[in-house]
């Protein structure tokens, strides 16, 4: 081991964001990192993984995961090369997934990494397709949506790792795919790669329209991870027994106050006696014991013979990692958001 | 069998009610009965039961049934006597349940009908705690609710037939029972008689405050049969994983615009997504094939041991029916509210 102390550049919290987190509610810095204790490794990061869900640890409501505290590094799942390592399945130069957060090193227990074979599919396939979003895409779709041969399923942001991946795996199901997006690119996208039977643009005027178009025998399974008026359009093409796994509200997550009313939340229970519908929210750590080994070989064989496609948005450089994560928010990014911090 | 033509006084639906119904949105009327085919028996109306489902039928929205046309008699579940019969299985003087609606007397297949066993039980419970509502109670607190031992389960309008069932049935299942009911004596009936854990009126102006203290360990199954400002002090007290029957929602019944804002439809969702929430609306005709014998089964052995009660708001007198039905929509009712024909 070097005698030398290891420092990391890293991003953490300078204030909770009111809407869109600003420059000011972040602040990068250079921190020295602690010694190596047993089982633990020194990480470099290679790529960060950008996810939604990160917005909700920006803020101190209570939520299913505790908040970031002010002055603590932004947490995140990284693929990093180790170091230096105090655990002998560990050794320097192996490749794994880790939390290191919104840093370029970190030093981390060895419990927490998993390796990363990268032989046949990018090492940051781990933050994506075959990680946690990929997860969430199985587990919520195939547990809670449980889509039958021959149904109907509708998802939003679906050019996104989530929404990809439930669109194909839907698919490989034998479900209908409807996918829904923002702009020509990524409509065309969702069809032409990916095999959706139909995708719309949110953008469009006439988009409830379109939708109702695109599902003449009604929705089934509809995997929300957006909310907002997309939502509003899902909702009436329901039908009985619809099942709605619900993953995200990406919509909301910079919203500061309540949306003037009517308040149409009488309304909402109202549809979901009405067409007796499942509405369940959802965490793929809920279904990671039963589920993860299962999803990981199954996932693996479907990218493996090409059922399953996945694009990623790579950011190149730490400086940009705020402006990519806003992206991400607000819908700029084409696939999963990585931002590469080393080669 | 009569050559004089049998008549009936029914009740039809006039208008569609904007709001509570008025006397001027049905009519009485007198009419001639046809004669019996085969397979038909000629029904004498003894009990009528009186439903918040009722009011739905009334109006002409897309929901779980057809409306009932203008012009034509309110539908209802009754006990009858048999007067007639052209089925050799039915034979004057029988009490059976069928579907007779807001009249006097009636004409229907004999395979719409089920006799009564009268030994034990009166025949109007085939109306509440033995029939519909026991079995909407039944079907969705185990299905849906499914409470474990020792989970807290909450019900509002408690002392009406289908949430006393649900208290009852989660106490016998090992369940911690909490009541909403209006007024003190419902409350005090829910502790003393019927052996809820706690009991809460919806009434005092420090509601939300009680439900909180009646509830230490949060809640895990809200069976929902009200809506309004009950579920909004339910919701935040709902713990990770509740689960939220939704059987009805008698507060929004007779609303006839959505209530002013803000917009809390989005941050309902919200809180189904952050704390893993299940909301299933559910009719109950969707489990009356795999589940009504054992729940009937289960319900009379219940009855019998005294471990699931009933109280019966009976009015007399078909004048009354309309008077009674609105009663009930209000919570004017203490128990499951049947219209008392004739003996």
């Amino acid at each position: 081991m070097s005698s030398e102390q290891q420092t990391t550049r890293r991003i953490v919290l300078a204030a909770r964001p009111h809407g869109e987190p600003k420059d000011s509610d972040v602040r990068f810095e250079e921190a020295p990192l602690p010694e190596l204790a047993d089982g633990q490794a020194l990480l470099q990061t290679l790529d960060l993984s950008l996810d939604p869900y990160m917005r909700g640890r920006m803020s101190s409501a209570k939520s299913y995961a505790a908040p970031v505290e002010i002055d603590q590094t932004m947490v995140g799942a990284t693929v990093s090369r180790v170091l230096q390592s105090t655990d002998s399945a560990f050794a320097p130069g192996d490749i794994v997934l880790g939390y290191g957060g919104w840093q370029t090193h970190s030093v981390e227990s060895t419990s927490y990494l998993r390796k990363l074979d990268t032989s046949s599919v990018p090492a940051s396939t781990a933050l994506g397709v075959l990680g946690m979003p990929g997860f969430t895409a199985y587990s919520g779709l195939l547990t809670i949506g449980a889509p039958k041969e021959g149904e109907t399923v509708v998802v939003a942001a679906a050019t996104g790792p989530v929404g990809s991946a439930v669109g194909q795996i839907a698919k490989i199901k034998g479900a209908r795919a409807v996918g829904i997006a923002g702009g020509p690119d990524k409509v065309a996208y969702l069809t032409d790669e990916l095999g959706f039977d139909a995708a719309i643009d949110h953008r469009a005027d006439d988009f409830a329209d379109q939708l109702k178009a695109a599902v003449p025998g009604g929705i089934d399974v509809y995997f929300e991870n957006v909310g907002g008026k997309v939502f509003d359009a899902v909702l009436p093409r329901m039908n009985t027994y619809g099942r709605i796994p619900v993953c995200g509200l990406v919509a909301n997550y910079n919203l500061t106050e309540l949306p003037d009313g009517p308040d149409r939340s009488g309304a909402l229970m109202g549809q979901i006696l009405s067409r007796s519908l499942t509405v369940r929210g959802f965490i793929q750590t809920e279904f990671a014991n039963d589920q993860f080994d299962s999803f990981l070989r199954d996932a693996s064989g479907w990218v493996a013979d090409g059922s399953l496609k996945y694009r990623e948005h790579v950011v190149e450089g730490f400086d940009n990692t705020l402006d990519a994560f806003r992206g991400m928010l607000s819908g700029k990014n084409f696939g999963k958001t990585v931002v590469r911090i080393a080669e």
